[in-house]
């Protein structure tokens, strides 16, 4: 059985902890805080059942049973193929974690992070076996939203980035591989191209909050759940994606032309956002709602699994 | 019961024909071609079956007996509440055929065009009842993805904005008021914002085709096929949306800055989205694979009905 091991055991490690069990391998989870271990055990096992509840997993006692606590990182890393650090984002932190973590791994395993915003280079350059280092961003919670980000640091080996997908892979993520190092990898980039044209709208009195969402969810939103916008695109014109290019390119190079500049995130802003989003669910109902979040989240989750989502 | 005349039977106005139809108005089917109506009819038809075969629709036969061909634009006009144009995207030809519209339909009936891309001003200004013409902008096919942008003229009524929301909604469709004049309206400018970004990252060589759609299908995609970019931020931070903007403002203005210079859809960086495109997809499966994206649209907007879908 491989190893993995889960070096920081907040809400992303046990997350991590969940698809890893779930896909048959030995868990070990560690925290420089030995004495939330238990504790964050504990609540890795009871969002097992929560997703045996849901139809999502079969025998969520046998997966637990695959995860352990280890009161070390010697103890974690002992044997492990693969290590998923999930600390907090301080970039010396990160270099003295690594640091130890290259020393203690066997020099064959991957040194994972889960970092969004410390870029593989930031941190592992003076490791003696750098080239096994790279970031492998998840989504939260990633036993849910399977894609994982995979950036390596430009001394990454080919050969590391290629396990590393492979071993997401077969534990049933949907890993992607960033090229160069970017901020925002890919997920937050296009997220924040989405944000800033909403947040323009907004400013610019052009749409309410509510409408905006509504333009995604019940438009957008639908074909980018099973196929992503540039597959979208290429079945939306008779001959494909160049034919769609040369159709609507000059429309979308005017709309862009118009999109250059990144509204402010100011006060005012904030305000409309705000007073909109509270008048739709006040904020002692944020907490319900995200729950209602998790359970759309697992069900769309179980319906793609059903209808037999497959690669274009 | 009430009636809409749908003017334009291509396949816009076929889908607005089963929108109308399915919730119990009559329809009225018309065509500057005649000769091809009771085809267009034919087609109808054929789709409300498909519907029921798929489980969105109960009695497909009963339908279609809602949905009438009117040889003549007077006759489809006669006692319609909502007339609905799907013509080519002409300004002269729509402002002749809605000056004609105009001067045939009731005095309260609203005048909606189907149009993407001319906006209502540059049709409706010389017309006597210029105050109930605007657009209704729906996407393809309108009976599986409901959002309708509604935008109208400065002249528009405030009365005509709110009967056309009213009318949408009481058809089963979502929709959202864009209120100013904008290329784009909302839909296209949130695609246009990730597709703008998408082609940046191919052309920088950050990532492949597939990886950019797999991060949408598998990651950013699944909660905005539930829940709209903002409520998902609303929910991504413990004090709701003014907190996430505050925590991570500046690195979304950081990528913004970059996001700035809209790339050029050129020869090259057409050729690198056709080359991975056809290699995922061979041009001669283009066809089926857009059945399978309709079959997976109508597994997914089931699910969305079972799932009571609800308004944030």
């Amino acid at each position: 059985m491989s190893i993995v091991a889960i070096v920081g055991a907040g809400l992303v490690g046990q997350g991590w902890a969940i698809v890893f069990a779930r896909a048959g391998w030995q868990v070990r989870l560690h925290d420089v805080a030995a004495d939330r271990l238990a504790e964050a055990r504990d609540l890795v096992v009871r969002q097992l059942h929560a997703l045996q509840a849901q139809g999502l997993l079969q025998d969520a006692a046998a997966v637990a049973r695959r995860v352990e606590t280890a009161p070390t990182l010697e103890a974690a890393l002992d044997g492990a193929a693969y290590v998923q650090e999930n600390s907090p984002e301080r970039v010396d932190a990160k270099r003295a974690l690594f640091a130890r973590m290259d020393a203690l791994a066997a020099p064959d395993a991957i040194l994972a992070s889960s970092t969004s915003s410390i870029p593989a280079s930031l941190w592992s350059g003076d490791l003696p076996h750098r080239e096994r280092c790279l970031v492998a961003h998840p989504v939260n919670p990633p036993y849910l939203v399977p894609v994982v980000e995979i950036s390596g640091a430009p001394w990454t080996s080919g050969q590391a980035i290629a396990r590393t997908r492979d071993i997401l892979n077969a534990v049933g993520q949907r890993p992607v591989v960033v090229r160069k190092e970017i901020e925002g990898f890919i997920l937050n980039r296009l997220q924040g191209a989405v944000l800033q044209e909403a947040m323009r709208l907004v400013r610019d009195g052009v749409a309410s909050v509510e409408d905006i969402d509504t333009t995604m969810k019940d438009g957008l939103g639908l074909r980018w759940s099973f196929m992503g916008p540039l597959e979208t695109i290429d079945l939306n014109a008779p001959g494909g994606i160049a034919d769609y290019c040369a159709r609507y390119g000059a429309m979308y190079a005017s709309i862009g032309a118009s999109q250059a500049e990144a509204p402010a995130w100011d006060a005012a802003l904030v305000e409309t956002l705000s007073r909109e989003r509270r008048a739709a669910l006040p904020e002692e109902e944020l907490a319900s709602r995200r729950f209602w979040r998790d359970e759309q989240l697992m069900r769309l989750m179980r319906h793609k699994q059903q209808s037999g989502d497959e690669h274009g």
